[in-house]
């Protein structure tokens, strides 16, 4: 344990860490916040991305085996009191862990390659809780990686790194990419573009899958605009046998995603 | 419209309204809070559930045809002052339109019958969300009936409703049933009862899916408890093909339904 227990929440350390709740901050400093003990134990699993540990002294005594790998790699860990983490917590009932973590993305040109067989691209995605449950569920069905398109929500902020439990993590993240230029480098890979987008005149029983696809979502509210449904291969709709109007963005992808991995495997 | 704007907090109709958005009153009055205009509308596609309409003057501009549809059904359309509208709403940014419905859900004898062929089985369930979002997704993938165990969260709570999209009017809910009686039910109905689960033997690609199957769905945090899982047919799980620890709830309940719905299809 570096130091004594933090509880100015005024403190300097404290208030580097705590300005990364802020996105403008995430990108000058290069840091975001992991929180919780799911999220901190994924990121101590790669090497050089946690910088420096906050927790409480419950959650020291909950999740020692944290603070011992934390400890043992070098890591500063610093007890802070109940206000300090409230202060650094982006959630109702705080965990009391919280990691200081260096970005993990990667850049398009090494996330999507010629080995790639699916690839979730998020264009337009707005509502972070969605884009980290995409992730999750584009690491479960075993993606190659997941694309930020430049118009999309950042993926290191809190609500979506927490929704991602862990995911963002394990698998490669391409982030703030323009929609051009990633659909063109996904093309160049020898992945099929498929737009998931209610307005497709295919339906996800109809179309062919045991291919390398790329699936792109778009927003929650109103999902692709014309421009991107234009670039890709298909547009694709999940069939909707009810009277639901909709699925939900991450539900759709789950779907999706699922589809794929599916029929790639029964090939 | 029925009197002046209400613009008093305190006002008894107000303070009637108000007390839904707590579980007790709910089930003292049998009555609930529909927000927002999508709810609204399939709301009042149903005859007799409707009680009363509380919308700002913003909200009638925006939504005329719903607020003309109500007054057409003769019911009591109460414009609000933005305060008033803040204390019955439960978002962050109230939509100005909140409907009071009368109950909707279905005895667990009506909803699940011989003629039923997909079912979904909340047990547990304590996230509105999540909840909300499995009814819409079984709507969607064209289920019969959605069936909420007396240890699941009450489906009226305002956010299950808003994540439901309206699909709590769109399909047979039924709320309250012991598991054991849900099962049984579903058993001597001919459904072949599934519980999804991470401890599965069987993965969803090695399971017959194209007979009548219920769904049933555990805790977001804990998964299904020993007693449900001996209660159900086979014990199922959603492969993970990549480092994701499991999925979040609401998507592996998609990935289930949308399998189903197929199955059930392509025979």
């Amino acid at each position: 344990m570096a130091g004594s227990e933090l509880t100015n929440v005024k403190a300097p350390r404290v208030k580097a860490a705590r300005r990364l709740t802020k996105r403008a901050f995430r990108e000058q400093d290069r840091k975001f916040l992991a929180e919780g003990p799911q999220a901190v134990r994924e990121a101590l699993k790669l090497d050089g991305v946690v910088v420096e540990l906050f927790t409480t002294a419950e959650a020291e005594l909950r999740h020692g085996d944290l603070i011992t790998e934390a400890t043992l790699k070098g890591l500063p860990v610093h007890r802070a009191s109940g206000e300090v983490m409230a202060e650094l917590s982006q959630t109702v009932t705080p965990q009391g862990l919280v990691a200081v973590c260096g970005l993990v993305h990667t850049p398009l040109e090494e996330a999507v390659t010629e080995r790639a067989r699916l690839v979730a691209v998020l264009a337009h995605v707005r509502d972070p809780g969605n884009a980290g449950t995409v992730m999750r569920t584009a690491d479960a069905a075993g993606a190659d990686s997941v694309v930020f398109t430049d118009a999309s929500v950042d993926p290191y902020n809190g609500k979506c790194v927490r929704a991602s439990a862990g995911s963002l993590f394990h698998l490669p993240v391409v982030i703030g990419s323009p929609v051009g230029q990633a659909v063109q480098r996904l093309k160049d890979s020898g992945l099929r573009v498929l737009a998931a987008d209610g307005s497709g005149k295919h339906t996800l029983d109809d179309v062919e899958l045991s291919g390398p696809t790329a699936w792109v979502f778009g927003n929650e509210a109103w999902g692709l605009p014309e421009e991107v449904l234009a670039l890709a291969d298909d547009v694709v709709r999940v069939p909707i046998y009810g009277q639901a109007e909709s699925l939900n963005l991450a539900t759709a992808a789950a779907v999706c995603l699922y589809a794929s991995a599916r029929a790639q495997r029964a090939g």
